[in-house]
């Protein structure tokens, strides 16, 4: 591979050069990446990786497709939307096909942060009110109204980070948040806390202006909100006078398989008011949009402040955008994304009834998590293990990563062409890890002495069985694992 | 030329998809461009526009080696900077050994808008202090804390719209402001003014963070501060433990000919703290920086927060961003904007000895605002007047536009490759727009009566000969010119 610097020059530039927050994977021993093929990258010396983490090369690393069609606009024009152009409208023609019929208004920005701060514009201006009620543990964006806004980055910044304007409620998390499994409505009881913080605001005179959430939260920890949850909450937020944002940056685009966007998973009945896309919109190309009812847009309109985007929505992004979808729907990727996503998680199963670290799996299509504990009943985050199977995978040439408000949760959320070869090779090496793991600290023991009763039994908790949502399965089982003494430390290790 | 729809058909789309926000150029009848090359656009019809506008295709339209550049890395890898790659090292290296040499951190990200946003979060972060200081009519960008510091934006929203952290100085204008071209150190003025903003604030307990203006002001009415002024200002706010932040956004990248940025048009003396780029940086591809010093980016990287910025810095972004400097200095684009720009200023200070309608000439390189007066002693803003020829112009298929608070000021910007037999062409049509103009209301004898004693004499305002700078001249005309009763309605018309 043709490299214009070795590895430690370009560590040495980069030292240099870039600012020390921008964190490389791997910090220890950082991955040199020069080419990448579908869901295959290969290092300075020819090593293949399989990408499992990667979800904006959503169609593929290299799509032929793309560039083609990126070079194709690229030779004729690339210039603002001041102008008028085909594939701006037919792009948006396009995508606003694939969302409920109210969902008709895009703005084509460049990035998952331009396009959540442009929804809180949209909401406040149409709602007239400023304050926001956000997930625990959500991650919206790096600009500054959005740092406001995820609990994951300001919590780190101190008590004094949260904004009077900006609300909590808890994460819709029911393998470990306050209502679980074992609740008869944990969706009903979720929304009901965000209704107590809507009336809460009332009573400080504070106004809410929109209700905001991954369809499905991924730095949260991959969290499926249980049914009927986002119906509530609209609900409520609307007759307090907000609205309601559904963040698909992460999750959507076919990923879940059956639907092209997360939210509906809720069901048909749940539309939001704004969705904000981005990361696989175009395959890498620095793109992303927001799309609203009529309504809102000429709310915002109303001012008669222009809305300005100097690349947002321009020739060469919308002729990629066009391409992605066109992919997503040629080659199946959403069927893919079923078949795959489900053999990984029959094969995840399989290996929760092996080794009793695997704490909880949970995942639609392709974005699964694997909640690792150090102890099944207590749900004890195994931190430092996951840390610890993700960089020995690494070292496997397999490319996972490990989030969540604990870093516990191995998350995948790999380009969509993943295919079951590929879902065989990591489980298995997660097995041989876990196996490993096990025999290391004396544990192996327990985990084959386990009753033959305990077996997977993933009908616990799913929005439907048609959704093939796979969540919270044997809850129940006790532990006869215990990882007191294994020899990672519990330090956070960046990955 | 092929299209996919008809020009209705087109505008019947985005009526129903597109934001109301989002306005095109020239509403009553907008442009349909099809394709670009160099300094010219052409419609569907074929017809081909002159480009006096578009700072973004800085090198030109649709150059080849910058699609070259970009089909070349799509096709090995497009991805994200959490893997170390020679292309973003490369990239920070080139684009640093441009500046100063203290400017030696790069965060790459996707917009000028993120730019500046993040220039804020850093500033904040490293003097621990809250507010910023911003110039009048200043536009910085469209997210949310953005809108804050741009009066261009914010006034137009009432006058609730300006937040209480936020510090509004007057604008450097030595043609319409505070104080002139008469006054002896109009820098030296302007920068006390900012001092007394901070003095103010430290009397309400507020601390100052930043003060961020761009290096020469573009919406604000290209304006070009006076000399001194830089400096000053940067004493001033750094004394109160502030920053200084210069957005090069619209025009850095060496569009003032001999500079490679425009703050150094302030002289060697002058460095900022930190500098934003953006529009023409891949010649229309979305992306962006923020380069500072190793002592803001160490002070904002030790609150262990994390910056990811998920397409910023990606190998497609640098491989295009080294690419479009190499452009530069092949095609000795900075030397043709030096030549160039120096011929139309020449063309238009003939222009003006002409027509009274002209009232002022500042530029420098191809940066030039041609400031319309109804007015030459009273230079009140021909607003109607600029508006009507910039729709006139349109006819004659040359594309200019006019900003500044009184929407006044013809405004060239063009792509670098500018000839000039386009400045000759444009200016050409100018002065039988203005001949015409005058002919239609009766104004022309005014003009032929003028004095011979009245000729330009352009050395009223200058930085120092050597920049090239043209600013200001023959303020002291009396004018004989009189307006008043044209046809055109001063109701602002949205180009």
């Amino acid at each position: 591979m043709c490299e214009a610097y070795s590895k430690e020059k370009t560590i040495e530039m980069r030292k240099k050069h870039i600012g020390p927050s921008c964190k490389v994977f791997f910090a220890k021993d950082p991955i040199k990446i020069v080419c990448a093929k579908g869901q295959y990258m290969f290092d300075e010396k020819g090593e293949k990786y399989l990408d499992c983490i990667n979800n904006v090369a959503h169609v593929g690393h290299s799509h032929p497709e793309v560039t083609k069609a990126a070079v194709k606009q690229m030779e004729l024009l690339n210039t603002n939307s001041r102008f008028l152009h085909d594939n701006l409208v037919q792009y948006a023609e396009r995508l606003t096909a694939t969302l409920p019929e109210r969902l008709s208004v895009c703005y084509f920005v460049n990035s998952g942060s331009e396009a959540n701060d442009l929804a809180l514009r949209l909401a406040r201006q149409y709602s007239g009110h400023n304050d926001v009620i956000t997930l625990d543990h959500a991650y919206h964006g790096h600009v500054t109204s959005l740092i406001d806004i995820s609990p994951y980055k300001f919590q780190q910044l101190g008590k004094e980070a949260k904004k009077e304007y900006i609300h909590v409620a808890p994460s819709p998390d029911t393998y470990r948040g306050k209502y679980r499994e074992d609740h008869p409505d944990p969706g009903a009881a979720y929304a009901e806390e965000v209704n107590d913080l809507i009336r809460e605001a009332h009573q400080n005179n504070r106004q809410i202006a929109a209700f905001i959430a991954e369809s499905m939260q991924s730095c949260g920890g991959q969290i499926i909100p249980p049914p009927g949850y986002f119906q509530k909450v609209a609900e409520y937020v609307r007759n307090a006078g907000g609205v309601f944002i559904a963040d698909e940056v992460q999750v959507g685009f076919g990923r879940v398989g059956e639907h092209f966007w997360s939210f509906q998973l809720q069901g048909e009945d749940f539309v939001p008011d704004i969705v904000t896309m981005g990361k696989p919109i175009g395959n890498g190309h620095p793109m992303s949009c927001v799309v609203t009812t009529k309504e809102i847009a000429e709310a915002f309109g109303a001012t008669g402040l222009e809305y300005f985007n100097t690349f947002g929505g321009n020739p060469v992004s919308c002729a990629i955008g066009l391409t992605v979808l066109d992919i997503i729907e040629k080659e199946d990727l959403r069927g893919n994304a079923t078949r795959v996503g489900n053999y990984l998680v029959e094969l995840l199963q399989e290996q929760k009834d092996k080794h009793q670290m695997i704490g909880d799996i949970r995942g639609v299509g392709l974005f699964v998590g694997v909640d690792l504990v150090k102890d099944r009943q207590l749900r004890t985050p195994a931190t430092a293990e996951a840390q610890h199977i993700i960089y020995k995978l690494k070292e496997k040439r397999i490319l996972l990563s490990a989030d969540g408000p604990h870093r516990n949760v191995l998350k995948f959320k790999p380009p969509m062409c993943f295919s079951k070869e590929d879902a065989k090779m990591v489980v298995d090496a997660i097995d041989e890890l876990l196996t490993a793991f096990e025999e290391g600290t004396g544990t192996k023991r327990a985990a084959v002495n386990e009753q033959p009763g305990s077996k997977r039994k993933d009908t616990g908790h799913t929005h439907d069985s048609s959704n093939n949502v796979h969540s919270n399965a044997c809850r129940t089982q006790k532990s006869g694992f215990r990882s007191k003494n294994h020899s990672v430390s519990n330090k956070r290790i960046r990955t």
